[in-house]
């Protein structure tokens, strides 16, 4: 087998192991079946991914001696509904997985979601694998444990955390990722050089088209990012503290996601998070908690890399202050009328705000959405 | 306020206590905010028990000055489904609660079970409080923290362990539950003697008709259900051994209501539960496991209380054994292809059996059906 980077995340009885480098999906059989030689697994995955990388799996599976049955549904955080979730759900039990037999989650971020959450649903609890095969899923929603599905009131709104037994990431698989889809992991990826680790940033400024290529700057990035995700994880599992510094850009870009009706024609969700981000990044600059320098500095590689930074560049427009507030009042982080937001003392210096005024943000939005305005006109 | 009977709960951080007694339903305000001072409640009910018992709860609710909006169902076993999950789960996120706030599970064993895992959801895990107004969910469904809802292949498929904070059992609200639901939950209660406490199967069998009369024998049987059962979920959250004594009579009572459609006009869950008890113990019997006299006095017993004991009693027929052995192969308690039945010793004298022979069962279940058949004839 090959030698991937492993990252440990360290949760007492539910520890696991994150490995990544190229190759991985070649050895999932012989990986899986170290973990549990005669489960039975139930493969979900999406049409797109299995179209293009469900026979190395299985392959890889038959040639262990695992048995297998794959669940597709379509791709797209649509499949994030409740409706979806159902379906999962009836079709995990079908195969007749029982409580020791394996769910692997073989897709991106709304499959790793999904799945997981019908892992932790069906039999109130099926061990599962996360095979995640975007670059979004490899560093971020893979990790950690967090599985849901959206409301028609806001994203990830119902869910579990459930933490997987293993998660195998192939960099290799991201090949066939769009350019679009590899940039919006990218986002996440940057996320945790904002957050508290600023010679990460520095480091993906300079080297942020060999990440793009592939190759070992590629899986240090990913190992990277797990780390710094994994010790956050590990030292908060259900978000009663620091956990929340990796929404760094999220509230904004989940508005964002909102406002355009979660459709990826649109925006998707890393896009959200990189506006998002630049969007917290001035919002702390407005409010005196940073330099100038920082957002412009945040906004300037990420546009390097290829990412939209500003409201003015969703296509179709991003609504309006009121419905993009609207939708931040129905996310997750809000408590007793106040807004909680991930501020910035400068890169790498992000921290939890937990009395941020509604007025404020409101009268920040408005005054980009008028400066978009003008630039759209 | 009045005195009940308290029994704690005892899992570590997630203690919590089971207050029991007549009149708590207008002492609900006092106990809650006393647990929780400023929390916003989002009561999820029936329509039969909003009719009888809601004003009561919330005039205790108001004059305590707790915010409350309520969630209604339709009554019975058809709303453990996804789509009413999805849409109390959708209820809850509209009526903004948050992480601090208050689930209250207002009803019977469907709405606790409902309502608890929409709570489990919702947000990855909102705070609940169990308010069980019949006598199976005051006994059973209500303790322990099992949660969920139906699959299209079988009873409790889909849920979350996910413990209430607080359980209060008026025992006076059990007054307006019809005798047919009372006796059904009595099951339940019988469960608890047949398990692992003879004398309290004799107390039972002396003193059943105060335990339906109410006074202080129903309040003391609730309490030593309760008891029984607190213990061995301590010992067991997550059912990985002991606790699967609690399915006593459940793998025949599940098939029996899976094959009669979950339709409660033939048979409601304790009327499967009493006759799968008796059947388990008949089953034992024929396997030399107990005595011939014992089935004959737990059948006694249950019927003087008003109880079905034979598969002959259900109305419409109980299918043929393949249709009875096909649901019980898909119930949660199969290991590779071995069946997992509680067999008995005797009275208060049940194990776990974890190598039961399929075909044992069926040719048992082809005799008893035979056996109804003649004298259905
Ligand atoms: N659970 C968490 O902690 C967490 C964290 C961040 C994001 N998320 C969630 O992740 C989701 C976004 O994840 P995503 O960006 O991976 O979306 P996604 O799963 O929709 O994948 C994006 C697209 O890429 C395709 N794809 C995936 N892998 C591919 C491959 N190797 N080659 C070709 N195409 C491939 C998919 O079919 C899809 O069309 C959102 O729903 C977001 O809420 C969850
Ligand atoms: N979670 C667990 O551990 C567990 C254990 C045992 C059973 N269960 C589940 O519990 C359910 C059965 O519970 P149940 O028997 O309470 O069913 P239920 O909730 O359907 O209640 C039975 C009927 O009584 C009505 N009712 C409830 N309280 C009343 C009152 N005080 N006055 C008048 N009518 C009242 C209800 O509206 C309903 O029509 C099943 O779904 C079963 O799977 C769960």
């Amino acid at each position: 087998m090959s030698q991937p980077i492993v990252v440990p995340v360290a949760l007492g009885a539910r520890s696991y192991e994150i490995a990544i480098g190229p190759g991985l999906l070649a050895e999932a059989g012989q990986r899986i079946s170290a973990l549990a030689p005669k489960a039975r697994l139930a493969i979900v995955t999406d049409a797109n991914v299995a179209a293009l990388h469900l026979a190395t799996l299985t392959a890889s599976l038959d040639a262990a001696g695992l048995e297998h049955q794959t669940i597709t549904v379509a791709p797209g955080e649509a499949s994030k509904s409740f409706a979806t979730f159902a379906e999962v759900c009836e079709g995990l039990i079908a195969t007749r997985v029982e409580r020791g037999d394996l769910v692997v989650a073989f897709g991106g971020g709304v499959i790793g979601d999904l799945a997981g959450f019908a892992a932790a649903a069906v039999r109130r609890g099926m061990r599962f694998v996360q095979i995640p095969t975007s670059l979004l899923a490899q560093v971020d929603s893979s990790v950690g444990g967090k599985t849901g599905i959206n409301s028609r009131h806001g994203k990830n709104l119902v869910g579990a955390f459930h933490q997987p037994s293993l998660v195998l990431a192939d960099t290799q698989v991201l090949d066939t990722l769009s350019r679009r889809e590899f940039r919006a992991g990218y986002a996440e990826v940057a996320k945790y050089g904002l957050i508290n680790d600023a010679p990460f940033f520095h480091w993906l400024e300079n080297n942020w088209q060999d990440v793009m290529a592939g190759g070992p700057a590629r899986v240090e990035a990913i190992a990277t990012s797990c780390r710094s995700k994994a010790g956050i994880v590990a030292r908060d599992e259900t978000e009663t503290g620091e956990r929340a510094l990796l929404n760094l850009g999220h509230t904004f870009g989940h508005a964002l996601e909102a406002v355009t009706g979660y459709n990826s024609a649109r925006l998707v969700h890393g896009e959200g998070v990189s506006i998002g981000m630049v969007l917290a990044h001035e919002f702390s600059a407005r409010l005196g908690l940073c330099s100038q320098e920082t957002p412009s500095r945040v906004a300037a590689h990420l546009a390097t890399a290829g990412l939209p930074t500003r409201i003015d560049q969703v296509p179709g427009g991003a609504g309006t202050a009121g419905e993009l507030m609207n939708a931040i009042l129905q996310d997750k982080k809000v408590k007793r009328g106040k807004l909680t937001f991930i501020l910035t003392h400068g890169i790498g210096e992000s921290f939890i705000a937990n009395d941020v005024d509604p007025s404020a943000v409101t009268g920040f939005l408005e005054e980009k959405l008028a400066g978009a305005g003008k630039l759209g006109a």
